[in-house]
């Protein structure tokens, strides 16, 4: 299988606005040689997810911009196929920070051996995942919900928004998600339990949040930011607790989006709002990820996938992510598992 | 001396914007006539803060609006002159919020009794009242400080911006203020002590911010909103604390003043933005009080007031707040202790 090639989806230019598939170069190149210590990793699925839009951009963020030339970030899951390492063996499924690559060399450090016998392999990068971790600690731990909460979400049908609002759900609170399209709204609706779903492009956000949300809103937990979150906002009941886990309606922005000023709603409310990457969860992730298998497991929680074959189709597929085409959870299936 | 009039300063109108003297209306009338289980107080002390211009509004808030006709809300610090109730007698001195007049009848519910060997009565009104617990737990319960932080208090020579300051500074953090005026700038640095002050309105807010916290902001208690708290927000540090107290620079526009978003500083920073009202630690006050109390006995915390004789003065001397023009607490000596 060493004959094969590698392929990279490289960053060939920094994106204005919503990034264009000539942004993004596939780059073809040998398989790397494995050195001492170090493993051959055939990429099986890879992860997209929104904040690899802001890594595309040349400004401070809490992680290094992706180097124009280099392969763009991102999670995946790969088998070993060749091993020089103690630290996995192979046929070993792992899953790491591995980027948009067929093939990839690791030392070991910072691979997580995937438990295939737990779910399907893809889920260690949905909800089981980084995203499914998100929505654990960023509900539960920033959002503190109470039941009877009433608990709005943006972006409810998409990887982290399903998750939280099946949680929430869970916890005896009162679920109202927004999302871009009819099917998503009876998605969440139909099929997650939420107790109602707004088609924020369709429906007018503040009357819907009205309808909804009669005693205004406890809780919300914001991958979208813009309109949504100032209807929100202006709804939030006294204590409220609001995460900022996203503001996916900003990232392919040309000029900055104005908005009148509404801090004054924190005050008031005596509310909090807090911002929050789930690396800082980093200790309690076996916590987290135990709990959503166990939920898994028990029908409680279930999760939508949203599949695409190709790594050279990866490009087009994150550009639609970016405007809402995907529904659930975006996943590249970059190669059958050997 | 009841032979005296009463003088009620009450809510004519609603302004728009910044309000205007005949928004108010100053009403004499009789002393009111002491019932069973009332008490006749003679208001000494007036309290001016900014909140009483949400209360001028009609709108949703934590707090009622004033009704049109009706004297508008403040706290007061009075001496009880006649009492047919058994809580106080006559010639204590009470606290509570009694209203722009200078004659009240009570039930004594609500009414704290002020320790006039504590230090000056108008005090209970300032640094040992509501400002000085506004600053007290709000530092120090949402902020919670660490030596050694960057804190950053907007209006920081105000009522509640100085003694956050002076925690600040028995905490060990590095202290950056900004006031209006280059007086109000030097007495932070020169009197209490500030590392550096900014005066916003002659320097540019950013380039003075990248100079004074190089290491960028840990802490922001923000008591204005507007260009000032946009500028600390893109300085912010990972795990930063923002304590939304005040909003002043936005409570008399005519239009919503317009800013870019930037929620996302909150995600990438991951950092608390909490807004609160003194109320909600009203269990508490005691504890700060005597805490306050007794750093200003140690000459830690020194205090500024800004002293208007006379009640008919209270409308432009709150305008004139509200413009900035106070300079430190700002308060109407109503009457000379009898």
């Amino acid at each position: 299988m060493v004959n094969d090639i590698n392929i990279k989806v490289v960053l060939a230019s920094r994106p204005k606005g919503y990034p264009q598939e000539n942004d993004f170069e596939i780059v073809e190149s040998k398989i790397p040689v494995v050195g001492e210590g170090e493993l051959l990793l055939k990429i099986l699925w890879l992860s997209l997810d929104p904040y690899m839009r802001g890594r595309m951009n040349d400004m401070r963020s809490y992680a290094p911009s992706v180097i124009i030339g280099e392969p763009m970030v991102g999670g995946a899951v790969a088998r070993v196929i060749e091993s020089r390492s103690p630290m996995y063996k192979v046929g070993d499924v792992v899953e790491g920070n591995l980027g948009w690559q067929s093939y990839a060399i690791s030392d070991g450090l910072g691979l997580r051996k995937v438990d295939e016998s737990l779910a399907p392999l893809q889920t260690s990068l949905g909800v089981l995942g980084m995203p499914g971790l998100t929505a654990y600690f960023g509900f539960l731990d920033i959002c503190k919900p109470i039941p009877g909460d009433t608990v709005v979400i943006s972006a409810a049908s998409g990887a982290v928004g399903q998750v939280v609002g099946q949680i929430a759900k869970i916890m005896g609170c009162n679920v109202v998600g927004t999302a871009g399209t009819d099917a998503k709204v009876s998605f969440i609706v139909e099929e997650l339990g939420f107790n109602a779903g707004i088609n924020y492009k369709t429906q007018n956000i503040f009357d819907s949040l009205d309808a909804y949300c009669p005693d205004g809103v406890d809780v919300y937990f914001d991958n979208v930011g813009g309109d949504v979150t100032d209807a929100v906002l202006a709804r939030i009941n006294t204590w409220a607790r609001i995460a900022i886990c996203g503001q996916i309606s900003q990232y392919n922005l040309k000029e900055p989006d104005m908005s009148p000023r509404n801090l004054s709603i924190l005050t008031r409310s005596q509310a909090k709002m807090e911002g929050f990457l789930v690396f800082n969860y980093e200790n309690r992730y076996e916590q987290g990820r135990n709990r959503l298998a166990r939920w898994i497991k028990q029908g409680k929680i279930i999760y939508k996938e949203s599949i695409t074959e190709g790594l050279e189709n990866a490009p087009s597929t994150f550009i639609g992510m970016l405007k809402g085409h995907n529904f659930g959870k975006t996943l590249i299936k970059v190669s059958e598992s050997p």
